[in-house]
């Protein structure tokens, strides 16, 4: 199975505290990177966690605030000074460009890279990416500012003949190309071998939700319906959710349950006020409602099966 | 004496490597704290370092380019969100407001403490700054873009009267400030007692420069003759010194140069470059022109005496 997973570097809400960073995470596929989200210090967080800085194509971000892009400047000014050649693509709401321009502006720096800003447009929900092997979709998320999830599916793949059945019934070339789209084999002797025993069965393809930040948003549900891997913004424990209202976050019952209404395999909780310093009570909690959970280690990778 | 001294935070060059941050430090004079330039992650580094966030009012920008005021947004914004009400100060060239203004703006968040930002002109020196116990003047230095640096002068001070001169010679109240101000002291009985048996006598301000980035750049020596520290960038050794005029960084050597022909006391080597793991060969080099020098340390707290 071709790896998939995600790399917590930061999980701590806007008041970084208790050695936790603000929200950035890398999304891995195979040989591909993604960066989501990029608060301060993530540059630094992605040499500390061994992940090689250069192997960012894309970066998502979900809103503008500070928590979540402070260090997107830092992470495109490092490719300049490192040489970067290849082109490097963001996503996010309206203002990247300008203030990316703005601070090049004052620092007299000319971009040395292809640099491309994709404005997304948070209240819609559009494929928005995709390359061979991944697409991107975002989710409009109910926060304070226009604000964006992104949900990560792999490609349904053509499925694989098995070597040795090519042997075993002598197929010839020409006809690998309608095996692979679902048809049987007819041999020389007029014998039907049916396209399962010959085909690996494609996997349903797997899909990873990354909510943050949100308050609690139902119109969300059909979007990330089952997806393998959930993580949801957990600000609060349940007993400050008119706190998580009024500032359009979420408590960790309310992101468990999302999880159950979605019927996600597996749910990820983050982004943590700074009040908590042991998150115990937040998995307790949450773990009520939604029993595979985990509240999420920085440095940590969660792979997705 | 009164405590008076600089605690270094960052002291990479643009590039960060080997766990150097980029450029950030804190003076502290009594019980005042002030921030010279502001690196990516430099929020943290303070409470790394067990350094009170809160304890800055005023924060001084050398000039534009990212590795020195990346972390700028991240402290302003943590005060925001931390209740602070005290007013902060940020000096520093122009552009500065403008970023603030920027982020602010799309992030839609509402500045919730005085904060007023101090355009200063780095091509004139001038005092920019005093309170009670210090003052700041610009030092204008020779970079890529509009660069300043930063002279802390300890103020002077009245001197003190000798607590117990005031009982043997049973001087009265009102000819205490006479005496603070220079006078000599006569007694009932017509003798007089000199004003230097009488007070602590007033020692010579002292004084630091903070002068990072810039070229070899003759022109500022008047500024910081004799100064009791010099921090002064060192981005390369010696042999790169070509570079180092290309890109109007110093050299160990060219630093040394200056602290010399300055007469300084102790000079500060900082602003590495990210090809140089070790900086042993930086201070030998350096002690070969000016014996006094070290290479910084981050979390090194060196004391003005």
């Amino acid at each position: 199975m071709i790896d998939f997973g995600v790399t917590i570097l930061g999980s701590s809400s806007a008041v970084a505290a208790f050695g936790r960073r603000p929200s950035s995470q890398v999304v891995h596929y195979d040989q591909t990177r993604y960066l989501i989200d990029c608060g301060e210090g993530t540059v630094f967080r992605m040499s500390e966690y061994d992940i090689k800085v250069g192997s960012i194509n894309q970066i998502f971000i979900s809103h503008l605030h500070g928590d979540h892009y402070y260090g997107l400047m830092g992470i495109i000014s490092t490719y300049n000074l490192n040489g970067r050649t290849e082109p490097l693509e963001i996503f996010g709401p309206d203002g990247i460009q300008d203030i990316i321009e703005m601070n090049f502006r004052y620092s007299k720096s000319t971009l040395r890279y292809p640099l491309t800003v994709h404005k997304i447009d948070p209240t819609i929900a559009l494929k928005i990416f995709e390359n061979d092997v991944i697409e991107v979709h975002n989710i409009p998320l109910r926060h304070g500012i226009p604000t964006t999830g992104y949900l990560f599916i792999e490609k349904s793949r053509t499925p694989k003949i098995i070597k040795e059945k090519i042997l075993e019934y002598n197929i010839p070339v020409e006809s690998i190309i309608d095996i692979k789209n679902g048809a049987d084999f007819t041999n020389t002797d007029g014998q039907v071998i049916s396209n399962t025993e010959l085909t690996i069965p494609i996997s349903t393809p797997r899909k990873y939700a990354y909510c943050s930040d949100t308050a609690y948003h139902e119109p969300i549900l059909p979007m990330i319906e089952g997806v393998d891997l959930l993580y949801h913004e957990s600000t609060y424990l349940s007993n400050e959710v008119d706190k998580a209202n009024q500032y359009f976050h979420s408590t960790c019952t309310q992101a468990a349950t999302i999880a159950t209404k979605a019927n996600v395999k597996k749910l990820l909780l983050g982004h943590f006020s700074s009040r908590y310093k042991s998150l115990d009570l937040m998995k307790e909690e949450a773990i009520e409602i939604f029993e595979n959970v985990d509240v999420v280690e920085e440095g940590k990778t969660y792979i997705i099966v």
